[in-house]
């Protein structure tokens, strides 16, 4: 055998898989206008939790005048670069893949990007409150600085957070590219529709599934495996599934929902309800229910006993 | 304290720590042929994933001239990378580390490599209805190319249709490289061995995992935290596991998998079942079975009530 | 509109992100001195994965003399990095940000990275025992070499293991800053205060939980979704959650613990156990104890049953 690919194998492969370029569609992306690329994505992301964050991504330390220096620059870059991939789902959606005189794609455009960046004085506080409520909630947590160095739900909090902003404004793939790109190093995937109150707690986080219409209240801690997911999925007359109708539960405030519990359909968890581990629950609970899983139903063999 | 590594200090450490090389095999691999390298598999991996979703990941918009004049380029880089990982691994096999006349070394690398290259243009086709499955399964689903641009299923899926290919050609090590690749940055973990039938859909999948003699049939839809696994490991007559004996769930079609269910052992689930979230499942079920777990052992305790 | 980030709206922004640096402490890093960095600790850990699997990352064949050769240039290498890393921590935790007659900073500094260092011999064959503890207990598994190449948890635990010796000498941030990087590609979330025993083996992994007061035995096999955690948080006459506490089970030796099981609150697993999958376990158990979820809660209809 030789090392090289043999010719005229090259060529039939190559011409089969040309055929199926042509013949096929919806799993091609030819001939139509830029998709927003991952990597941009991700490095406006980066760039984003650097201003949130600041001087916790630094190699070298950082004075408050570097710091507030560094501040326009660094918005400009990550204007520039959102500003570039917005264009892209606009104009996507748009059809026409560019700027054109059909629709308003060009207001949307600006809406979005500005929406994202006028937030960010906002998200620094609610960001804050994430990290005091991790800190207050978990024991093993020795400060702010280890929470925002390394815990996972942070972050994963914080970019569905800013996904949301642009779900908001309606822009296409980006936001759930966030939330994935989040989902991806973090095991935690919360929708970018999800609206999320302040304080919110995830820890560990992975496996936690939180759906398109869930809406959480204020300091809700969340722990491993928890799915806030639908039960039905509506659908219209001719069975196909109706996008984006109201089917996540609704989580009141101060609300603590244990490791693998699956709270399921449009549902109202009520304040201070505690949601036991495991528990699977498509009721709503009025305010101040604990549900736990009773163990009863364990088979216990002791060593000796016969099976 | 000095910045430097003490001398006598490095010293004694080096000389511990190779004197372990020297004396303990297994976890070395010294003076061995070469073992495939994970950079190259994933590199060979993401252009592959190039040529089944064509002009998803360029900066610049493709044009079908531009994608079906790349398709040979691409597919000579693949070859070329694969081949040296593929050759890596037979002759690893054979335990010559190298092309020689003992074995049919030689012969196998070509099969794998070409069975691989050759699946390509149908994979287009099988991906198709994956994603179709997706969206027609999944409300939050705006559109195909969302599906593709962000859903960690496909790609698991995707990865592991490929793995399993070279894993028929009994190729060593590179399919669980692969797959534990897909793993690594989706949370699913679909053995190389498992046999997956078309139109299948994961949602979320963190957590996901199915087994190497597991195998799934047509129109399967599995949520998060699923497991297709084993329930007990034959053994030989010394008390060793037997490796490669089938021992996974056989899945019918147009199945659905809730959240957290785990199938367990050698059974079949005839088509069209129901398995509820959460679910243990160890005996096999007729086709049309539904089965879900009975909330009725919960403890509900209403704000007010006393413990 | 223009592309240009407008500069009235630039000013505004800047000054309100600014003002937050100012007004808001706790999730800034500015005027103090330095965090350790991911990219560095990363960079560390990978390179001590290369003495302790010597030969399983290189794109060429190693031989004896070549990997005795580089031991003691790894080694520097790591010492330097770490060294930095290390100071970075014990000066933030002085709060000096620097080298100061205060405190007994610098000698920790230096015990803290002998501790790793001279640890490595020693976990050579640690590692061992963990990669036969994985062969042996998992059919699907071809070869040792399969395992290193490809297996989360051994990556995890590795990791976990040298995090772990850090923890022990008290230093900050960066044992959990490791452990969250495993989690990060692994989905297995081991926390560095956990007390691992020897040929733990955890397979998939994806989801498993094990908490900082954690200590287990001897030839524990966990399974994907197993959570060791706490049950209740104790508390100070203040309310406030006390920190380090023992909150975690203690695992005997040689118990299994099935996927999806939770094991909570400082309670003993004895030796030879067995814990089913998806149990909430919340109670210490005697040695050779099996416990199983009851499978007979569950509803099963079949096709053609009325619902």
């Amino acid at each position: 055998m030789t090392k090289q690919f043999d010719g005229s194998h090259l060529n039939r492969l190559t011409e089969a898989i040309n055929q199926t370029y042509v013949d096929m569609v919806g799993v091609n992306h030819i001939d139509g206008g830029n998709l927003p690329h991952r990597s941009e994505i991700v490095g406006s992301l980066e760039k984003i939790l650097e201003v949130i964050f600041p001087g916790f991504d630094r190699k070298l330390p950082s004075s408050l005048e570097d710091v507030t220096r560094q501040t326009p620059k660094l918005l400009e870059e990550i204007y520039h670069s959102l500003y570039d991939q917005i264009c892209r789902v606009f104009y996507y959606q748009c059809g026409t893949g560019r700027d054109c005189q059909n629709c308003d794609a060009t207001e949307r455009i600006k809406t979005s990007i500005y929406a994202l960046l006028d937030f960010l004085p906002q998200l620094r506080e609610i960001v804050k409150k994430d990290v005091a409520s991790a800190y207050a909630g978990d024991p093993a947590a020795s400060s702010y600085d280890e929470i925002i160095l390394s815990y996972p739900g942070i972050k994963a909090i914080t970019i569905q957070r800013l996904a949301h902003v642009l779900y908001l404004t309606k822009a296409p793939l980006i936001p759930r590219m966030m939330t994935e790109y989040a989902h991806g190093i973090t095991g935690i995937d919360i929708h970018p529709g999800a609206a999320l109150g302040q304080g919110v707690f995830i820890d560990h986080g992975t496996g936690v599934i939180i759906g398109e219409t869930a809406v959480i209240g204020n300091n809700v801690r969340i722990y491993q495996g928890v799915t806030l997911g639908a039960l039905n999925f509506p659908k219209d007359a001719c069975g196909m599934l109706i996008k984006g109708a109201k089917r996540h539960p609704t989580i009141g405030n101060n609300v603590t929902i244990y490791a693998g519990a699956a709270v399921l359909g449009d549902i109202v968890i009520g304040d201070n309800c505690v949601i036991g581990g495991n528990v699977w629950l498509t009721e709503s609970l009025p305010a101040g229910t604990k549900v736990t899983a009773s163990i009863s139903e364990y088979n216990v063999r002791y060593a000796g006993e016969k099976k």
